[in-house]
């Protein structure tokens, strides 16, 4: 059992708070610039709550849950005790790194212990208790390196949010011809079922992947903004340049 | 009951001939210019088989699921019989719609009740008895616009095709890195969790929905390669726009 102070009160502080709690850690205090917010996630999680980072109180570290251009910060003001960051971007001297690799989003539950947790720290004692900090909540715990950490976090942007913009896309294209977005969502998980055990590259389908330039053109007829046209053209280049 | 004749035997042929054949249709023959698959095939639906058109039998109707590029080719040598075919983008005079929408892959099992079915025809009569038979195979079935296949068709390539494509780049630059695809599995399956009850759009997340140009910068730096940077440029342009 850890003692945890915890900065921040967005998405991220708010799912590690519930789930280091009833890992049976315990949340000394939580810190945040929003009053209201990290009362209100003090007061579930049983701890006291200040907006002052001057008041830190004693606890075994802490964990910096905020955005990322506020973290240096932050964190140049703790003194004398541990400090890990939940980013998956941003280095700092003498701050060690607890990276729950998932989309958080405002009261949408979620299953902790799928979430893969990455942990690197220069301080090999402090990595040590990171490591079974993050395997009390989760059964997918990696140490990673500097660089390693860097790359997931841009692959995840191409694997979440990217993907996620394709959605966006196709659903903005099925409005504009009065057909709901509901439609795709057969054939959207179906493609997602299929990389679980093969992959992607190996499961690829459509007419880059066949290279079929006559529905590629007729794709592009179709799309009368300008910018999707670039978009449909850049993702099939890379398709059609595939082995 | 329907007596059917299907024209092919790749993915979409084998998928429909057991989905028809187990709701009790009678696959009267199977037409492929493959003899062995063709013949492969009938025998699991207990149809004839045959790879010369000319020797077509007397049914219902036909189900022509090949190729695009050979379609028209193939309908225009079927007469006295009504003919559909299974693509999402061809536009034949004379020929009906049956556009599965949906990814098949050579031996991944699909619930097929699932497959959004979209039916077309100008023939009254003939697209009631396709409505009823897609019926007869899955649970959701579409009447819909020539037009509104073909942006469906569109919104579908940026679903499936584009999104698998932004998992296939997220799993080449983690084997760059000696990282296993593994560990975005649970990130890619709750970004796909998400959309099944919101708008992708209200759920997007990520450096260029915060606008956060730095880690894009530090991003755009990771890339060496100059065709992933102009990937990352063009989807991040397009978020970064939206409000």
């Amino acid at each position: 059992m850890q003692k945890v102070i915890l900065i921040g009160s967005g998405n991220v502080a708010d799912h590690l708070a519930h789930a280091l709690y009833e890992a049976g850690h315990q949340i000394i205090q939580v810190i945040s610039q929003n009053k209201k917010k990290s009362a209100a996630l003090a007061q579930k999680v049983n701890a006291n709550s200040t907006t002052d980072l001057e008041k830190i109180k004693k606890a075994d570290f802490v964990i910096v849950a905020i955005n990322d251009d506020a973290i240096a910060q932050v964190v140049s003001k703790i003194h004398n005790l541990p400090v890990a960051h939940t980013s998956g971007i941003v280095s700092i001297e003498n701050a060690a790194v607890f990276y729950p690799l998932q989309t958080f989003s405002k009261g949408v539950p979620l299953d902790i212990k799928s979430v893969p947790f990455c942990v690197s720290s220069k301080d090999k004692v402090f990595e040590t208790t990171l490591l079974n900090v993050a395997k009390s909540i989760s059964s997918r715990v990696f140490q990673i390196e500097e660089n390693q950490r860097k790359i997931l976090h841009l692959a995840a942007v191409f694997a979440s949010n990217f993907s996620n913009q394709m959605y966006v896309i196709a659903e903005r294209l099925l409005a504009k011809s009065d057909l709901d977005f509901e439609i795709l969502k057969p054939l959207i998980n179906e493609t997602v079922n299929k990389i679980q055990t093969n992959s992607p590259q190996a499961v690829q389908t459509g007419p880059a992947k066949r290279k079929d330039l006559e529905t590629i053109n007729t794709h592009l007829d179709l799309l009368d903004d300008e910018e999707l046209k670039n978009v449909y053209q850049v993702i099939t280049n890379q398709i059609l340049k595939q082995k």
